[in-house]
C-alpha cells in the first residue's frame, strides 16, 4: 500500500479520476471504472481486492484495511474529495476498479440459466435497476448491445449498489448474435413485446430462459423481435401504458423464480425493500 | 379561455408557478400542483379538464384545444419557459392542476381490492414508480403517511407519467390508522419484511390484499410491523441485499394479479417496457 497525500485539486491523478468519471471512452480504453461510497468500496475490498487499482480516501475518514499489496491510496483533503464526488453527501470513499470483461460464447452459457438481453437501454437508472434485479434473482448474465448506456457509467455503478461486480455482463456487437448463441445453447428467448404476445404468466420457464427488453422509447426493434422464440406481455390493467424497463425485468424474472421453487426453497438471503 | 402573453420572467404569475414547483407547503396550501410535458398535459386536458387551473405554454408550440371554459393560459417566451422548466429538454407544456384530496374511510375501501401502504418513502423516483405500478395493476389505492415524500413533488409527478391522476392516494396521520381501516374492511395486510416471514409466493391473495412497504433505509418500523396480519419476503438469491421499494412493490402486486386470472383475462391493454 503506497499512500500519497494530495493537497492540490490540480494533481494529475485527480484529473485522471475525473476523466474516468466523465468519459466512457477513457474508461474502456484503460479498462477501469470508478466505484463510490463507503459500503460499495468496502465490498470491493472484500470481494474483488485483486481488481482494485487505486483508492481515493478523504483525509477525514479511516483508510480501510487492505490485505492486497500494490494498491495505491490517494489521501485527499475534504474539499478536494467533494469536488471529485458525484454524490450529494460524499462519504469519502472512492475506488478505481478494473473491469472484468466477459466474452460471450456458447461455452459460457448455462443451458438452464436465466438471462436478460438488453437492446439499446438508455437510462442509467433503468440499467442499474436491471443489474441489481439480476443479482437478486442470481441470473446467469446480462447480454447487451453497444447502443446501451455504458454499464460503467457512474450513475449505473451507483444504482447497482455493488451488484455490478457480481453479475456477468456480456457486450455484443449486435443483439441478434446474443440471441443466436442463447438459442444454440438451448435457451428459450422471449421478447417483452406488445403485440401478438401471450401473458408472461402463461409460459413455462423451467428450462433455460432469456428475456429481451427493448429501448425505453422504441421497444424491441423489428430485426430483433424476428429472432425471438416467443413474445410475452405483462398485463396493463389500468391507464398506464407500460412499466419502466427495470420494473418490467423484475416482474418477468421473479415469475421465473416462482416457477422454480427449488432455487428459493434453499437458504436464500431475504431482505426486503431498501432503496 | 383567457390568453395572457407574458414577456417578462419577473411576472407575478410565473413567480407563483416557481413557488408551486419548489415548495410542498405552498402546493398544499393552495391545493394545486404542476404537471409538465406535452403528453402529460394533453392527458390532463382529456381526462381531468375540470381540474386544470392554468396552462403555461411556450409561444413556439400550439395551444391545446380546450373545451372547458375558465382556464387561464399563460403564453410565454421560449427563454422564460426554459427558465421555469424542470426538464432538460422542455417541451413547452405545463399545467397547474387542482389536487384531488381523497379522504380515507372504511366506506371507500374495497374489501376485495388491492392496496399499497407506504411508510416514510423518501425517494421521489421510488414514489413515482410505485404510483405507476399501482396504475398498471389497477390497484384500488395507495395509503401513505406524512413522512413520505410529497406525491405532488415535481419529480414524483414526472415519473408517474400521468398515473398520479388515476390512482387514489390517501394521506394518513399514522400508517397504523390506515392498517386498522383496511383490516376493519376485511383486507389482509402484509408487511414486506426480512425476518420471520414467508415467501411472498406462498400466500393466497384472492381476497382483499394490502402490502406495507417501508422506508428505503430503515424498512418498516416496529410499531407498524406489529399491526400487520402477516409478513412476506421476496427471495434474494444472489448478493443483492434488497430490491428498491418500487421494484419490490411491482413484484408483490404482480403476484396478486397472477393469482387473479379473471382480472387479466379480459382485454387489458398490454404494452411493455417503455421508460
Amino acid at each position: 500500500m503506497k499512500i500519497q497525500e494530495i493537497e492540490s485539486g490540480k494533481n494529475k491523478q485527480l484529473k485522471w479520476v475525473k476523466r474516468l468519471q466523465s468519459q466512457s471512452k477513457q474508461r474502456h480504453k484503460e479498462g477501469v471504472y470508478i466505484v463510490e461510497g463507503e459500503k460499495q468500496v468496502r465490498e470491493c475490498i472484500e470481494q474483488i481486492p485483486q481488481r482494485i487499482h487505486t483508492l481515493i480516501i478523504d483525509e477525514q475518514v479511516e483508510i480501510p484495511v487492505l490485505e492486497q499489496g500494490g494498491i495505491a491510496v490517494l489521501r485527499v483533503k475534504t474539499e478536494i474529495f467533494k469536488s471529485l464526488s458525484l454524490d450529494k453527501t460524499p462519504q469519502g470513499y472512492m475506488a478505481v476498479v478494473t473491469m472484468e470483461k466477459a466474452e460471450l460464447s456458447r461455452d459460457v452459457l448455462n443451458p438452464n440459466g436465466i438471462y436478460i438481453l438488453l437492446e439499446s437501454i438508455q437510462d442509467p437508472g433503468n440499467m442499474g435497476t436491471i443489474i441489481r434485479v439480476c443479482d437478486a434473482v442470481k441470473a446467469d448474465g446480462i447480454i447487451y448491445n453497444k447502443a446501451c448506456v455504458d454499464i460503467y457509467h457512474p450513475k449505473v455503478v451507483k444504482s447497482t449498489v455493488g451488484s455490478l461486480e457480481r453479475v456477468p455482463c456480456y457486450l455484443v456487437e449486435h443483439l441478434t448474435d446474443g440471441i443466436s448463441l442463447c438459442q444454440s445453447a438451448g435457451i428459450q428467448v422471449y421478447g417483452a413485446y406488445l403485440s401478438e404476445s401471450e401473458w408472461h404468466f402463461q409460459k413455462k420457464y423451467s428450462h433455460g430462459t432469456a428475456f429481451v427488453i427493448g429501448n425505453e422509447g422504441q421497444g424491441i426493434s423489428d430485426k430483433v423481435i424476428d429472432c425471438v422464440d416467443a413474445r410475452v406481455k405483462i398485463p396493463m390493467l389500468g391507464g398506464a401504458e407500460s412499466l419502466n424497463a427495470g420494473v418490467a425485468s423484475a416482474v418477468l424474472l421473479y415469475e421465473v423464480v416462482r416457477q422454480r421453487p427449488h432455487i428459493y426453497e434453499g437458504d436464500a438471503r431475504t431482505i426486503e425493500s431498501e432503496s
